[in-house]
C-alpha cells in the first residue's frame, strides 16, 4: 500500500457566481496544492487556488471528459504526493455529483476525506427568480431529480417523484424537454403547470424563461447552452403571469 | 407612500457553521446597517455585521417569536431608514423559510429586494455523513419535505413525496418521529429503511444517529435539542452497517 500523506477535500463550487462559494471552500482552495475540477467551474474560483496545479477532469452534460475510475485513481495518487488535494465540483458535491464513488475509492485506499457542501443551482435559480420553492399554502415538498440515466443504471423513477411533490427542480433536463413534458403530462400533471427554465443561474448572463408544462418543448428555440435547471410547480405561477412572462421573454431574446 | 431609500437582502446564513456562509453573504453583512435575524444564527455570523443593529425576529421550531406580518412591516420600515437592510435566515431562504411572504410585502411597498442563496442543512448533513443524496445506481431523486402544517394551511402531501423519492430529507421532523415512522410505514416504505438523524450539522457539537424507519421513534431517547434533519433512504445503508452504527451510537452517547 502506498504511503498517504494528504487529505482530499470534495468541495462544492456553488452554482456559478464566484462569490456564492462558501468561506470554507475559499479557505480550502487557498491551501490547495492540486485541484481536480469540473469543466464549468468559474475561472475566478480556480484563481483562489493560487498555489495549486489545476487539472480539469470535469464532465459536462454527461459526457465524461475523464472516466470516473481514472479520476478516482488520480485523487488517491495525489494524496500520496500532496497534503491538500481538492476535488472541486459544481453546485453541491452530494447532489448529482459522483461523490460517492470518489469517497469509496478514497476510503478503500485509506485516504482521509472531507466534504465541503455548496449552494446548489436549484436554490440559486429560486433566489434569482424571487420564487420560494416552498411557498406557504402552495408548496411544502420539493423534489430534486434528474431524468438522465447512465448506461447500466436502474431506471429512474423521476417521473413519480416529480408528480408526487409540490415543486420540482430538474437537473440536466433541458436537452430532454420534449420527453419530460410528455412524461409528466402522461403522469397526470396539468398542461398549464408553470415552468421556469433558469440558465446560468447566479451569473451575469443568467436568464429565465417562463413556460407552461405543455410549452416546455419550445425551450429548444431559445438556444439554451449554459447549465440550466427546470423549476416546475404552482410556486412559479407569478412568473407565468402575462406581464411577468412578457418581461422575461423579452429579456430572454435580448 | 413612504420614501424608500434602501434595499432588503434576504440572506441565507447556511446550516450553522460560520464558515459555511457564502462570500456574498459575508460581504452583504459587512455593509448591513440593520440585520433582522432568525434565532439560530451563529454569533460569529452576526459579528460580521459589525456596523449593524441586530434584531432577533426568528422563529425556532415553529414557535413564532415575532409574528410574520410584524416582521414584514419592520423590513419595509427599515428600508425607509437604512440603505442596506438584511433579513438573515437559517439555511437557504427559499427552502422552508417564509421568504415569499416577505418578498411580497417588500414588492407591495416598492422596496427593492435581493435574495442570497445559502447551503441548506440537508446538504451539510449529507456532507458530514459522507453520504451522497444521489448515490449512483441507488438514488436519482431527493425529496425535501417538512411534515409541519401551520394552522389554516392546506394539508401537506409530504408522505406521498417521501414515498415517491429515492432519498428524503425531512426538515423540522424530529419532534414528530413517531407519526413520521407510522405514516411512512403505512405508505409502504420498508420498516428497515435506513434513517440518519443529523443534529447540529456542520457545528462542532454535530452528531448523527443511525436507525431504521421502524426504530425512528426511539430518537426521543437521544435528547435531540438542536436543529436536526432526518435523512432517509437506501443511500444511507452504509451508515446502518453494524460497525458504523456502533461507532455512531457511541458518539451519540458520548
Amino acid at each position: 500500500m502506498k504511503r498517504i500523506i494528504g487529505r482530499v477535500f470534495l468541495v462544492g463550487a456553488g452554482p456559478g457566481a464566484p462569490d456564492l462559494l462558501t468561506l470554507r471552500a475559499a479557505e480550502v482552495l487557498k491551501r490547495a496544492e492540486v485541484v481536480f475540477h469540473d469543466a464549468l467551474v468559474h475561472p475566478e474560483v480556480l484563481a483562489l487556488a493560487s498555489r495549486a496545479e489545476k487539472i480539469a477532469v470535469g464532465k459536462r452534460c454527461g459526457r465524461f471528459a475523464t472516466a470516473q475510475q481514472f479520476i478516482n485513481k488520480r485523487l488517491v495518487d495525489a494524496a500520496g504526493k500532496y497534503q491538500v488535494v481538492v476535488r472541486l465540483k459544481g453546485g453541491d458535491p452530494m447532489l448529482f455529483g459522483r461523490a460517492q464513488e470518489e469517497i469509496a475509492a478514497l476510503q478503500a485506499a485509506g485516504v482521509p476525506c472531507e466534504v465541503v457542501p455548496g449552494v446548489t443551482s436549484g436554490l440559486a435559480a429560486a433566489a434569482e427568480a424571487h420564487a420560494s420553492l416552498t411557498q406557504r399554502g402552495v408548496a411544502r415538498s420539493v423534489a430534486f431529480v434528474t431524468p438522465r440515466v447512465a448506461a447500466g443504471e436502474a431506471p429512474s423513477e423521476w417521473v413519480k417523484s416529480v408528480a408526487a411533490a409540490d415543486t420540482a427542480v430538474i437537473y440536466m433536463g433541458v436537452g430532454h424537454a420534449q420527453a419530460i413534458s410528455a412524461a409528466l403530462i402522461a403522469a397526470g400533471l396539468p398542461r398549464d403547470l408553470p415552468v421556469l427554465v433558469a440558465e446560468n443561474a447566479s451569473l451575469p448572463e443568467s436568464r429565465r424563461i417562463a413556460l407552461t408544462l405543455e410549452e416546455l418543448p419550445e425551450i429548444a428555440r431559445y438556444g439554451v447552452s449554459g447549465p440550466a435547471v427546470i423549476l416546475l410547480g404552482r410556486a412559479f405561477a407569478a412568473a407565468l403571469s402575462a406581464s411577468a412572462r412578457d418581461a422575461l421573454q423579452r429579456y430572454a431574446h435580448a
